[in-house]
């Protein structure tokens, strides 16, 4: 039965980073299917990496999860492989990478060290561990090796964790953060539809969307075609999270926020 | 012998869309090889997804071939799995995008509704199509299911099909439309050799190219490499369009077309 | 067991060129396992391209390796594939573009000229010679095929070769050139560590970087979070070159350099 490794980081397409690490899995484990999960979180953005593996999660089988948005590569920081309650290993940075998908993932059920694992390369550089640690180590677990094969224990509830603001109802209307933004240019909140509904937003209804002191109207509908083109939707998007989009058209563009605003969502 | 799914969309490859849907198929059918035609497919725009799955189509082993560009997800528009003459399936929403395929392919002999086929994942997200529908569908095909196990039987006459514009020779040239654009800038008319030798173009002589009521001068070639470093030569592309490209230039940027614009290519 | 082969062009991904190259692998050798090395090869820029190789080689298993910058493309240039000493077989026109390899390989022990190779495609184009020719040659070598099979013997001697910019000691300085710059900014130059060492830079002290008239302080570290964010570090990276980055910001931008450029790093 062939393993599988899925893979993502903030590498980028065009240097052959991926590619390498590609090949030193190939060379450890030449049976591995990897799945590009995705080469394109915004450099070093370590929040925007954890969300979409979390986003991601339910629809991975069971199997190796190497993540590697690494801001602080060759800084002490640790170097971690990990499994869950659910049977899935990770590997990755011990940067908060990986945190959001502990709860989901049915919590940390152990977890080893791998910055002096038998199974780097060597010599290791001190700026593209991907290669040289994590990529080498995942093909190990993918080719059948067990986390105390690859690294020395440590204490799963040492490791970091992210915490992503929450969606509040306030005023009757929704207060969210906008956490990602698509290359569609949909901005993804950090509240579920079950807030939406705590908030009195209801399904075909107007809405008014305010962020940095102005307002737009929409509609809290189910899809982009649910507005005419040019117009703005809010609706619970693939990952079970609330969005705002235009039909055809770009929300970032529209409401010129960034990751990190707030935005608040109200009943007309 | 390992299935084949060949998969175009318009997903692009920053956010992870593409990743979750090779997930998907990873999932159903383990042992699918699945080969990547392009994901930078210009957004919503059917009529470019279906021309590079026509050029593409001579060279792509017969499979399971998945393209998603989905303007309309949610919407009413039907998802549709179908086989043709040639023994391929192809799979994706019914708005033209399959569409230029089916003459080349041997026509359509089956298709099958998959709106609503047992194994589209469940909730179905009303956004992404592509991993709820498409790609667990097409997983299915590529692991041996057949197409009536999929979904329910629908008219192959019913189909969306595009209408492309047709070249005509005028007043000794050839008036054709720009279809494509590449990331080299090199220009595809909606035209054939032939087409050019009806309008009086010969291998290796000058030719005038005129759009938006400018000319310039060229050469109709075989190569880049017939004219000088930037000047202009038509030649037939690799898709066995005529082309218009500057050698080690833009031609998009030299003749300041869009996609749609009409070009007249003229003997000198 | 599985056959690999490498794959790097300057193709892009938009445009469905790579995905055509691997569809035609596919149907060659259904079995082989293709690493995409990188598409994002600056256009035509085949000392990039050789660069990458070259920097990729040590981490690559002994298998194919195709690469495709071909600028030249339709002209006279030879199409070849060749052998190395370490048991390797590079596919790719002969424009220089594998030549940083041989070398590092083991010398090229046997080279065929593939332009009239039986397993070319029929008709050839004149442009997209990674899909008619190097693509399905490559192909039919992962399938087994011997040098001899697949070409017309030529002489290794007569390949084309790519001079790098050697790096100098200078004024108890390094001055060296700048030979590729990655997605992140960081600057490589054509000298490694040793180079550094013998112009007397000496781990964690501070240098004085010079380009295009100007100088900037920088620290000569290990790696980026030697220094505080937006500061200048020297550093041996990842391919054991030495490299200027800026940490958490992008080192060419900060000296404004090309590719090409000479860059000279002295000790304080």
């Amino acid at each position: 039965m062939t393993a599988l490794i899925t893979f993502v980081t903030d590498y980028g397409l065009a240097d052959g980073f991926v590619g390498v690490c590609h090949a030193v899995i190939a060379g450890v484990c030449p049976d591995a299917r990897v799945v590009d999960l995705s080469h394109g979180v915004p450099r070093g953005d370590i929040g925007a990496g954890a969300l979409m593996l979390r986003g991601a999660l339910p629809y991975l089988p069971v199997g190796v999860h190497l993540a590697v948005v690494d801001p602080g590569v060759g800084s002490p920081r640790r170097a971690v492989a990990l499994a869950t309650g659910d049977g899935r290993r990770f590997v990755g940075p011990d940067n908060g990478l990986l945190s959001l998908c502990f709860e989901p993932a049915g919590g940390v059920v152990e977890a080893v060290d791998i910055g002096s694992s038998p199974f780097v390369l060597s010599p290791t550089s001190a700026t593209f561990h991907g290669r040289d640690i994590f990529a080498p180590v995942a093909a190990r677990l993918a080719a059948g090796a067990a986390l105390g094969d690859i690294g020395s224990s440590c204490d799963p509830e040492g490791l970091v964790r992210l915490e992503l603001p929450r969606a509040v109802v306030q005023d009757a209307g929704l207060l969210a953060h906008a956490v990602y933004v698509d290359h569609f240019g949909n901005v993804q909140l950090e509240a579920s539809g079950a807030d939406g509904a705590a908030a009195g937003l209801r399904a075909g209804e107007r809405v008014v969307i305010a962020a940095r002191g102005e307002s737009w109207p929409g509609v809290y509908g189910r899809t982009f075609t649910d507005v005419p083109p040019g117009e703005l939707v809010v609706y619970e998007d693939a990952e079970r999270r609330l969005a705002v989009a235009v039909n055809q058209g770009s929300a970032v563009v529209r409401l010129g926020v960034s990751i990190g605003d707030s935005i608040r969502i109200a009943p007309e």
